[in-house]
């Protein structure tokens, strides 16, 4: 800021560290945080406080939760002989958006990927390999994005997975239901031609 | 989000309500945060509440302050006698920026906008009133925004100010510096020309 008055620019500096939130953003967010009604920034303040001291991972699926086991491993309801594999928590909130998805999932927080020095040991796979290993596991769709680091965080699991005995798929390539083909990238159009099915 | 985790939902709520965050930037942000360095979302909770306890307005200009007065009414080096009539804090900090501005502010908080509700009785206009009859002051510069709003406001607060023999004047228009004529708008062209200055 210009002219400095610090508990302003500290919570400026609070909200410029977020991702996506340049300078300008930054001063609005930290102008609206103070003109909010009486109770609101500190129901904000407390909501980041809460969440940071209650949400953990999930015992089973790594996912985040707030009790012992996340709300889809809780569910006596989901198939929990196949397994989704994803990188992210956000994924999993994708996913679940379909409706249409009924096993569980296994999150890996972050894919495997050198040159940002994450190796396998810092994601979630040796709890993967336990959970197939303590049985009851048909298949593990590996569903990590379609990037050179996911696959290959996807073909080095599945190299693991498969001597013991359990069936690994991957999410099929193709375009996207409701682009437009002038908009699709070459990659993703060979990948969806290799990948055409029978009418 | 597809599956409830209390104190993770409350947060997206939360980040949602902030202008300009959407649902997904609100998740991502949420995630970030709980993904932070020990210490550092609380430092961020943190920071909220004390701008929200010690943030204020500024006894004399209504700028927003942690003191009784503000970085530039407390500045013996600034010409008191020229008032800087501007809406909102960040535009403050837009002066400041240009370094050559060595007068002080007033801040409204707002523009006459009967279409929102916002009436001359919500902005610090009175404040602004007392100001100059507590004497001192030989010009006011109108610098509300160029929108229809912000001229009313200037035209309205210029009316009361002129019986107190104060000089009172607006900033120019005309085309910005380093822009492209083509795509200036036709009204900004229009008062480009009228106040067009010899060479």
């Amino acid at each position: 800021m210009g002219y400095e008055v610090a508990p302003l620019s500290r919570l400026v500096e609070q909200f410029e560290r977020l991702p996506g939130i340049g300078r300008k953003t930054a001063q609005r967010l930290a102008l609206f945080v103070l003109d909010m009604p009486e109770g609101e920034a500190e129901a904000f303040a407390k909501a980041v406080l809460d969440a940071r001291e209650n949400i953990h991972h999930c015992r089973v699926c790594c996912n985040l939760t707030d009790g012992e086991l996340c709300p889809v491993c809780r569910n006596p309801a989901r198939n929990k002989s196949i397994i989704c594999v994803v990188e992210d928590p956000r994924d999993v909130i994708a996913f679940e958006k379909t409706r249409e998805f009924t096993a569980v999932y296994h999150v890996l927080h972050g894919c495997i990927s050198p040159m940002d020095g994450i190796e396998p040991e810092q994601l979630k796979i040796k709890e993967l390999l336990r959970r197939i290993s303590d049985g009851g596991v048909d298949e593990v769709i590996m569903a990590t994005n379609p990037t050179v680091e996911g696959e290959a965080t996807a073909m080095y699991i599945a190299r693991l997975i498969k001597p013991l005995g359990v069936k690994c798929t991957r999410l099929a390539y193709g375009i996207p239901v409701g682009g437009d083909l002038v908009y699709a990238d070459e990659v993703t159009l060979k990948r969806a031609i290799d990948g055409r099915s029978e009418l």
